[in-house]
């Protein structure tokens, strides 16, 4: 694990967060992209070698559209960057960390995904992240 | 803001924890420290140029038992780290964020810190710490 890739901030209204957001950093969004399979759209912004991820539910069905419904508006996950997704999650569940996809998929920012369970990392949602080349 | 200091995350136990994170980033804990007037002990762990922080309460009446008796063990604050406190707090002020602490206070890790309340930032609780020389 390298460093702190982006934390993701579940959001009702995209549009409304990105003002705030730009006001915080002082630098508007550099990327918005929807994740259809996710049921989500994106707004990202730069701070030194991280990133903040704002995502707004696309649908009902969406993890953002529960995770809101049931804690409101906040941090949703933390996103690792790793080199080695593959070897990194054989390790992990080695650990007794529990991988909630097996397979990597395709998430936002031209990125290979997998989450851990927060039961298995004090209530924490980790995502790590590999970048597609 | 330069880069995401670090993230603090509210744990229940901070032996058991520190085990989890240890696993997970596959190093120790580099440091441990009690923050007296903020109620809590801490682990500090590095991850490149991001740092993260567990924390434990000591008293019931800290910030962080409060958290966990609301909404349970995860992510409480972001940090992100700045040069100048004052004038970041006088610009954020400026841009109609509200300050939980006008005058910064001294933090775990060497630090001084202000707060940023969640209703002025999607839920998010933000921290802004300057590092004291």
């Amino acid at each position: 694990m390298k460093k702190i890739e982006h934390i993701g901030i579940a959001v009702i209204d995209l549009e409304e967060a990105s003002i705030v957001y730009e006001k915080l950093f002082g630098s508007a969004a550099y990327k918005r992209e929807e994740v259809v399979n996710e049921g989500v759209k994106t707004a990202f912004f730069k701070n030194g070698p991280n990133k903040i991820e704002l995502l707004e539910a696309t649908n009902a069905e969406s993890p953002i559209a529960k995770f809101i419904a049931k804690k409101g508006e906040g941090i949703h996950h933390i996103a690792f960057e790793v080199d080695d997704i593959v070897s990194e999650i054989a390790r992990l569940k080695k650990e007794g960390f529990i991988v909630l996809n097996e397979t990597p998929k395709k998430g936002a920012d031209n990125k290979l995904v997998v989450f851990l369970h927060p039961k298995s990392t004090n209530g924490v949602l980790i995502e790590l992240c590999q970048e597609i080349y």
